[in-house]
């Protein structure tokens, strides 16, 4: 065991202190002179022609000085492909769809204009309900386009049919999971300043890098005329990489030549940001009677909305994914992907694999109910060993699956909750997870990450890159790699993620990929650092076999030559002042997927186990979550206390999806709850009992071991809950969330049954 | 002649449209939340002992969060050595001198603790006027110390005797100049945020990393700890290199824990910060009877203020740097730097230059005179040849000094106006400058400058330099550099300039040296990244012998293979999106001075010749200035509209102290006129006639040839003028401004002699 001195210490964030104190600077923080304010009209109905925009009283209303619709912007639409438009052009596909946006000397002016712009509408047929896309007749969701199902795709790998003839039992399972928010605190929010021809865009984002270019384009104006400040953000998961916010600042900025304000209201982000993929999931799982999985068989049909955005890329991570834990002869999957008039889906945390989890861990126990065996014994049985290769041809070098089963059913305390009942409903679940460190998914050129390191001749140390901090605790993890390479404190250490101006390109802060990715970068920069600054040492002292430890240069009899900080300022004078340089880049061994969706996307996987123990009050319907076990193989663990907070807000943030989290709609496409006064998300007093616990691997792929937790926290969750309200009270749930009503309809139905 | 594409052209400033549409942020622009103001409370005294400072009431006034007297500042004072304190400690020893520091919700807060802290002070006696510093019995200025006299100098080249006694004719003349404030537009601000142990200085300067450092030793906290961010700023002309605001601004911040602005009145710059330094200049000058120059004797007395500040340096460039036009057999110089109870001086834009000329110039018509011989042909007998050494060791390569003489005197039509004279008042007169581009007088560890250039995937092209713009155009002229090195437009390149967080060490932006010495590193850092690009797109095109045209990569055939921002994606895609970052860096083969100021300071040195047209009206005194021909060998000129402005800006500037500005005080060292109302600086309706102009030499040591034209303009303008008068009416006016107050005394005593 490698003995660190910063690595898997609880170091205190880097930027701790402005979050609580609240000198943090968030989007709607900023402001300058002659600002204007950005308002925007979204569409009221489903889906609607539009025969006229009427915005002649608007632009008259004084302190107004832009209205903008689709016809005034250089790129609006990409319809032909995948993604929508900015403004809508001939039709509204949506309640919230994007109409207009006008900027004024104040946001009351700016309100006041919406007011005034006249939009003439034929209101036309609409699709609410994902069972009803690919009905016959069904109205045909968005222009242009002449069916509702945007994906449509089918891979088989070994000899299913063979398998499911020699299996001695088949379950098949059927679970729905709906459409909810990823609930950041920060509504999307962008100020943007024209300036010099050069526009300047504060914002938050999950990919600056991409933001960037899709301002230029979207813009007409050059991407090297873009720039993108990152602010600080209040969250993101998965829902602030595909937001039109910043581009809209941008466009009214270049028109009016004043900066623009554009900070959406909570309601805006309800109706009009991109909630997680709906999907309805079959699953038959084809086993021997001893237990072990033969074949599966997985339908998933899933909502990308009235656009694509990300649907699709969601849908395909639910489609492989979840298999990975399991050694699997055969599996098969066909995924269809269906336009609805509802807001463009995408990602949130976990991407699709919340979904796909949900339906796979449910119906394993289905089969060990059926078969009688113990579901976490069942599990034990199937899982993939380390140094192979999936049924998907993921390359899995380490896999502590059993280790973290083993951990879980000891903390939850499996056996007694499970055999030793007493009278009250009480019930334990289990459910596996894998996900992956990062995935070849996003731009096909770029496998990795690269990230500078700068040494300052004040000793400083920093690290430029174009990835996002997003309260997930990148720059934390960055510097404690910095600060450990070099043998400095942290608070020597500096990390800039994100400012396009100086950081190198980087494809987006998704799939966890930065502990992994990002950080292998930082550490291989540092290496080349210390071997510049040593040989640069050696030239100007003659002494040879250098080494940087504890902050100090020291040869091979250990005795101290000088300091780091010494040493810096002695290099940089040299150079005139030039700091040093360095850039690491870090490549991950993994490919892009094949048409079959086949290949080793990421470097590593990391796994987990959750369990749960509930409480169902058969009465009232309400399951009440007391306690859930987070045990996780995420390699080593860079710093403890921050991966047990991620583990305490996945876990609370799927527990909030099981329980309460829902963005239903009425027939007519209209929120049944957009605001945060009727859409439940889980507050500290809701909250279970969460245990988080790690099964430290040494990954051979990450740094220092380390694999990556950001998203694994969050998937399986809801399955565990489920099987835990089976354990307890005999029903299966598989309508998530998991409400008072969905419980107590599910008990009747049993009772009449019985 | 070279033919460039963006050299030479007259490229708009690529900071225009910021400071004329008002977009630009200044330092008093940023604001923060929860941010405090401060106000600074300053010696009503000229002299005395502090007894006591009560500052309980203001402490208890609501909204005010801090007050902080001399006790509270961990590194306050450093009077032992030449530097002042921060604030006031056992005694004040100039009106101005700061007291104490209030933090408070708002202005009018912080304006009300002010009237509320009580100092109880014991009057000293005080020195306010330079004749009287050295007189015996004179007060001690400032407490411990045994003396006022801080500097005495003497150095002698050459057998200045045997040069005195064969010479055919001696004259001997005095001048006095007085103190000035550089005037410029923007009031000295700082806005400090302290942050995770971090704290971040926003404000204006002309030396960014060593205001890091001072902050950082002041405060009391590592240079590491802290970051300057440059914001636009309003002017600088010398007077913003040595200010405390952001050192207070940043004192408070860390005592409150709150954003901390802290912006000056006009009148604080007046009464406290750094004017020139007011000298008398005895100059004596021994000449053959054809007019070449033997030897000169020149004795300075300065006054450097109450402590120390920049006033010796300016001191010590007055003392060298006039001679280096002319070819001296030997000179010999006395220096004395003296304290007065008046706020400490410092640079401005000349360096000391202004004076020294003032004094040779005027000297050499008063010889001119005694010869009768043309002072133009005088001056042309004795210029420096290219490719020579000075009496003081500079080595000329380049000089243009007879060609600006010949110029300076077609264009402003000399023997007309001298020879040809009608009944009015008319006078013409010249004089000859000479400046040096940048010179070692800084950080002796740092003969140089460097700079990062980053070239980025999408096309960009941006260099970083820890220099400053304030407004001198230096930005315009390094995308200039980038610009032709390439071949792309100026607005592909971007030019950051001073953000400690990210530009390499610099010393600071004084002494003309940006567009040499910062120039040539740029210079240096456009041809490695070239080398870099195209080794990397031979790599993977397998085209060798390549070139970067027009922006474009093209072979030895000429062929175009791919443009530079192709080249740039793929080779950025290549390194998983890191940018191409290198460094440039130029160090000039210059030395330091030795002991007795002998060495060659600077690559290269700039020349001039200014000529004026005056028309004197004897019934009021007022000199009339008509025209002013202002012609620079400053090299090959990179941008010659800029180049204008700079000649137009200092040529304006020393107009004003020619004929209006005084920094006047009565004998309780209380300013005459201490607002704008009173102290008068000419606008645009006083402004003479001015004819700018260039000898373009092509000097080996510049980038394609440029030497510097930042300080030269102001320089020998108050010379030509004195002796533009004395053609006039025969009177020489030797003690600046010439008031109409003067001049009649002057008149006056003429008349009376005659």
């Amino acid at each position: 065991m490698h003995n660190y001195n910063v690595i898997g210490k609880n170091i205190k964030r880097v930027d701790a202190l402005e979050k609580v104190n609240g000198t943090a600077c968030y989007s709607d923080d900023i402001t300058f002179r002659n600002m204007l304010h950005a308002k925007m009209l979204h569409s009221p109905h489903a889906h609607a022609r539009i025969l006229n925009i009427d915005i002649s009283k608007a632009v008259k209303l004084p302190g107004v000085r832009s209205v903008i619709t689709s016809k005034d912007i250089p790129f609006n639409s990409n319809l032909g492909e995948e993604k929508g438009w900015i403004l809508a052009e001939e039709e509204v596909c949506y309640i919230g769809d994007p109409v207009a946006i006008v900027a004024a000397d104040s946001i009351e002016i700016a309100s006041k204009a919406l007011g005034l712009i006249k939009v003439d509408y034929e209101i036309l047929p609409a699709v609410i309900y994902l069972e009803d896309a690919m009905k016959e007749n069904a109205p045909i969701v968005c222009p242009g386009t002449t069916t509702n199902l945007i994906m449509d795709k089918h891979s088989v790998r070994g000899d299913v049919e063979a398998d499911f003839l020699r299996a001695d039992v088949i379950v098949s399972h059927t679970v729905h999971f709906p459409h909810i928010i990823q609930g950041y605190l920060e509504p999307n929010s962008a100020t943007a300043v024209y300036l010099n021809g050069e526009l300047t865009i504060y914002c938050g984002s999950q990919a600056w890098h991409r933001l960037k270019k899709d301002v230029a384009s979207r813009c007409g104006i050059a991407e090297n005329r873009v720039i993108i400040r990152p602010m600080s953000m209040g969250g993101a998961f998965g829902g602030k990489s595909e937001q039109i916010t910043a581009i809209v600042a941008g466009l009214l900025a270049i028109k009016t030549n004043r900066p623009v304000k554009f900070t959406r209201s909570r309601e805006e982000d309800f109706y009009d940001s991109h909630p997680t993929v709906e999907m309805i999931v079959k699953v038959t799982l084809a086993a021997d009677k001893e237990g072990h999985f033969l074949s599966r068989k997985t339908e998933y049909l899933g909502d990308v909305g009235a656009y694509g955005v990300a649907g699709t890329w969601v849908l395909g991570v639910a489609s492989y994914r979840a298999d990975t834990s399991y050694k699997f002869n055969s599996v098969e999957v066909r995924t269809k992907g269906v336009r609805l008039n509802r807001t463009p889906t995408a990602a949130y945390r976990g991407y699709g694999n919340q979904q796909a989890h949900f339906a796979l861990e449910t119906t394993i126990d289905v089969l060990a109910n059926e078969l009688n065996i113990d579901p976490s014994d069942l599990r034990l049985k199937n899982y993939i060993s380390p140094n192979t290769i999936s049924i998907h041809g993921y390359h899995i070098s380490s896999c502590g699956l059993k280790e973290c089963m083993h951990r879980a059913r000891e903390l939850i305390a499996w056996d007694e909750l499970r055999y030793k009942k007493t009278e009250n409903k009480v019930g334990v679940g289990c459910a596996t997870l894998v996900h992956a460190a990062g995935s070849r998914a996003g731009d096909p050129e770029f496998p990795g990450d690269s990230a500078l390191l700068q040494c300052d001749m004040d000793g400083k140390l920093t690290v430029w890159a174009g990835e996002a901090e997003f309260g997930q605790g990148a720059k934390t993890v960055m510097a404690q790699v910095v600060a450990e390479e070099f043998g400095v404190d942290v608070s020597d250490v500096r990390v800039v993620l994100g400012d396009t101006q100086h950081t190198p390109f980087a494809t987006g802060t998704h799939g966890s990929k930065l502990t992994t990715i990002l950080a292998n970068a930082v550490l291989f920069a540092c290496q080349k650092a210390k071997k510049e600054i040593l040989d640069e040492i050696t030239t100007i002292t003659g002494s040879g076999m250098l080494e940087i430890k504890n902050g100090n240069i020291i040869n091979f009899k250990k005795d101290v030559l000088m300091t780091l900080q010494e040493a810096l300022r002695e290099v940089c004078l040299k150079r005139s002042g030039a700091p040093i340089i360095v850039m690491g880049e870090y490549r991950p061994a993994a490919v892009l997927l094949d048409e079959t969706g086949y290949g080793n996307l990421a470097p590593t996987y990391p796994f987990g186990v959750q369990a749960a123990e509930v409480e169902v009050d058969e009465e009232t319907g309400r399951i009440y979550v007391k306690r859930i076990v987070s045990v996780h193989d995420s390699g080593k663990i860079i710093n403890p206390q921050m991966a047990a907070g991620e583990v305490y807000g996945g876990v609370l943030q799927a527990f909030g999806f099981s329980t309460m989290e829902h963005l239903a709609v009425n027939n007519q496409g209209l929120l049944l709850g957009g605001t945060l006064l009727e859409y439940k998300i889980p507050t500290i007093l809701d909250a279970p009992d969460i245990i988080a616990d790690f099964i430290e691997t040494v990954d051979p792929h990450g740094p220092y071991g380390a694999k990556s937790l950001g998203e694994p926290p969050i998937v399986s969750v809801l399955a565990a809950i489920s099987n835990a309200v089976y354990d307890a009270i005999g029903i299966t749930l598989n309508d998530a969330p998991f409400t008072p009503l969905k419980v107590l309809k599910a008990i009747k139905e049993k009772t009449k049954k019985v």
